[in-house]
């Protein structure tokens, strides 16, 4: 029952990616809340914060805890954000006297937001092997098939014959240059977030970078040079890369669409769709979905830039944008890079 | 698990809509394909293009069948679309000699765009609902309220004086509009799709205008002047239509967050948000939450308009962009629909 | 010296319409709000509200006055729009005692949103024409050249064999239906601004009425039910038509560059566009230009839509983005009609 | 008679950019385009492509040249590119015998794309530049005024007391980070294309390599790994840039506008814009303006993204739709880092 093309019961065939699904599953974000929570209270301890009694029980109720997702819910409908009722019930199973010492000098938008690059952490990886995987394949495609002569076309009319290497060769390219900007971005992007209420850990007495630093370590994230609650130019320029890698690779779709044309048949797709009138058709399915990946994406891309322009120390408005739009980009890419794969794998040259 | 914030465990009881929700179900979207299915056997008997012994076998066939959504989805994954598994499963449901009968001379955009109006019309009618929910709150508060003298500012500064009742009903005007254009929007909107393979209605031996008619009226759409698969103006309208109603309503959420500012304090909420951090506060959630969902639907809806330009006969790509697009707005503005009444239960004029 | 394609020196003779380009001059818009001020002088007087002494010297200095433009940029830059310059420049050109009676009561809103909608009437036309136009080239080239028979294709394979009328008829049907959106918007879209500092007309002692009415009567516009200056729906439903136009035309451009593929050669170009690097090539340069014009209005729709989050009783943001988006989107709208009707003369069936 | 704000007579003013607008001259790319084509005569000389005889004319034909505005202006029109008619008039002003050897090779594209990068060049060292000036305004502003206690606010509520030197260092922080961006970006944004008519240098005879590396040596530009007339995403990724800097600075611009309303006046403007209506106001114009680029920019990069989806070896429609977009977003970036620094120049922070 979902709106969402990548969650579609449906649709999601087509659209989905099950190996990003779960960074984005509900029970995904309150587990990664709850390693925030553990992190702050042994770092905390650490510093001399809060006791160090304390810790065994937070991290032991963090590690058990499996938040109650209708209370999750609830609080979430009432405060935009479901950590007040996460840490409410975090509270009760820890019980007094160390209940007191959770969430100590944290924030809502603390717990969120490192919650989130907790979860893009395996994100990352995968578009990384993903887009060294399509690097393979086209290297593989290129030696086994690029010598095939195929007509080079410039504003959709015939130019001059070319090595189909050499179109190969403009796919590929780009996916080389946006692995390497992943790799740029990653230790940038992978920030702890710590702040406090207003972004100035005024609770932590002086010992805000000791604590954001073991915790950092704790998580395998960056640590932050200074919370980025309202600096998000690390999540859009991350969202951007999703949208330069779906638009790569529907530039790709979009070029194999021609060249399986049937008055072109530069290439014929192995398990092309079918038609419900017309069942000897075959539908270059997979080259059009990169396409509308590569549209969707580029329509979303957009809207992560507004969401730049937060209101002083939080935007309730801003935020709320953010996580509407980006685990969406995440998904679209994930789509692009494994229907990308597929589509490759389907091919036949032999047609010509 | 999933990553649409309108079906999100969590982020949906902020921004989902239990209301809206049903009409994109995968199950909706099932029955309403064999709606369309059933009322093409029925009319095409009655135009004599099938033998009227076979529509009691398909009608009752449609009528029970609960398509298996694995099979549907492995449909779509190979096809792009899920009609030509759905149509397989029905002929089996229906077996010889009638089965062949399905489906006869349409295609699967027939079904699909057909099925998608059957859903948009329960949503139209919540939507023009709330919209005269909202203008009669709106007027009630401008009633009770009205009276009150609130700061008019202009380019974020105090300008002069005004009865409040002003701004209520600079909130209240666009709403009056839209729901106007909804009606006026309506029957254009809600077009039976019928046009066979290419949009010829090729099998149909000259009676495919009556058949059209026919189906029409037994599934209470207006009846094509043309088939539309490739004409998805209506479409658009409809989510330009979409984006307005949010970013009304995003007007109204940005003005009462600024009028509920602190210092300015002129109105407040009952039941704002709680932060996990400063338990005094009360975030005014729902007010931020439709600047939100208006700035998610401008982003949107130019990925609509940008899938207006499908290639001849029927674009995959531009097509699937839209379903990926559409829905999520419809929801958005179901969400801001009633977030916004909710706001308006929730003001307090009392602590100025 | 110009960044806009439509007024750039070169992209111009492509992207630019020199019908529409007036509408957006400086001196255009000048003059529309000159119109304005002698307009609200005529109508002030009549209700009493300012000396009939006053009107003949406020009338003819407004019908004299050429602004001296250095000024009013000057103006624009300190106060963000240049009527305060304006004001002042008529006040001296009025002189004593007259000069103290002009733009009485009223605010730059109501000058600079009159003077759109004034600038936006002749717009209207042009593109009522054009529409009308291209449908009846449109049904000639349907009657001339529809017999053929060209390819359906559906996802950009072979379906069906067509009459070229059938494909000839998708492209103008969505052309015929935005004659008649433009006709229902134009006196919803064609309306008055004047609301005073604020909206309540609060200087007018209850004859604001009056003299909206008598000011629309003289200046050809609809009167307002009420101040529009914070409710910008109307404006954004045109430029939800302009791209609507702009995406029909685009889908007819990427119809016709399909069409005109080498390989598929069922049109050709009788004026197509060289090549630098291939003298025989004749690239569908107008055909692709709608495309292109088609994703640029896709694309600043979205930030039209963005632009109806005002705050309050006036937003210096919102407005000034609309501003900046709004002509644009008028001037490819006009380009694209104008390349479309000449792409069209351009068609050559013979060669199939 | 402008359709750009950032050229408009008027508007211009307030969000043009006299420093940027240069670069996108219609002069400067003639004269960009010539140097390309000098640049290549002379690296094909040295390779032994063109005789050496051909170097001196066409060098000094390239220097003199003051190519004919209306007569590149119609071949626009007509090819949809400037360089057929720019070449043409290249090749009378030099004659015979060595016309011929002009722009051997080549194809529009090439002069195009390196004429863009050429003239990026300057634009790139201007935004630098501003970057670095804010940088330093901004720590000038936090050691000066940075002890003073203004009200932390998170979702539009006053929260917690801050130092505002932990909100200015809130807006520098990014700054640094896209001064940083734009370091790594530039070597390889401004990269030398060169590829001929399919990309594939087919007339370079194994020299295409020697001849692209000589040329951006000349040119002060990165020698291409490979043609990248296709390959858009470092445009893309300097458009993403360009948003992100309006982006950071429409954050700005939002605080400065609610840290400058009345009932809060954390900061005033010694220079705020004045009011037709209401003199007495002070409005924060420059503070609106830049979130008025911000959402600018976050509308237009989208359509960049778009325009990944380049079909084949070159997309009229793509590229085109780059050239709408490009400059546009520049000239935004531009403005909003004037207008930011002259914002930081007009704050008062006495009126507390």
């Amino acid at each position: 029952m979902t709106v969402s093309p990548f969650d579609h019961p449906i649709l999601g065939g087509l659209l989905g990616d099950e190996e990003m699904k779960p960074s984005f599953a509900a029970e995904a974000d309150g587990a990664a809340m709850l390693a925030f929570e553990a992190a702050l209270a042994r770092a905390q301890a650490a510093a001399g914060l809060i006791p160090s009694e304390a810790v065994g029980a937070i991290a032991a109720a963090c590690a058990a805890l499996r938040p109650d997702i209708a209370q999750l819910r609830s609080g979430m409908t009432r405060d935009g954000v479901p950590v007040p009722a996460l840490v409410t019930a975090l509270r009760a199973a820890v019980g007094q006297p160390h209940a007191a010492h959770i969430h100590f000098g944290a924030t809502s938008q603390d717990a969120i937001d490192t919650a989130l690059v907790l979860r893009l952490k395996p994100v990352l990886g995968v578009i990384d092997r993903r887009l060294a995987h399509l690097s393979e394949q086209l290297a593989g495609l290129a030696a086994r098939e690029g010598h095939r002569i195929v007509m080079g076309r410039t504003r959709m009319q015939d130019a001059l014959l070319i090595p189909l290497a050499h179109r190969i060769a403009s796919w590929r390219e780009p996916l080389v240059a946006h692995r390497e900007h992943l790799a740029m971005l990653q230790p940038r992007l992978l920030v702890l977030q710590l702040g406090g209420a207003v972004g100035t850990l005024d609770k932590f007495g002086g010992k805000g970078g000791d604590v954001a630093r073991a915790m950092a370590s704790e998580l395998g994230l960056t640590p932050p040079e200074a919370p980025w609650h309202t600096s998000r130019h690390r999540i859009v320029e991350f969202a951007g890369l999703l949208s330069l890698i779906t638009g790569s690779l529907g530039k790709m779709g979009q070029d194999i669409a021609l060249m399986a044309q049937t008055p072109v048949r530069e290439v014929s797709l192995r398990t092309g769709g079918g038609s419900s009138a017309m069942p000897h058709k075959s539908n270059p399915v997979r080259a059009e979905a990169l396409v509308t990946l590569a549209r969707f994406n580029a329509t979303l891309v957009g809207g992560v830039h507004q969401a730049l322009v937060h209101e002083n120390e939080r935007s309730g408005a801003a935020w709320t944008l953010e996580w509407m739009l980006l685990p969406q980009m995440v998904m679209a890419a994930g789509a692009s890079l494994r229907l990308a794969a597929e589509l490759l794998r389907d091919l036949d040259f032999q047609t010509q």
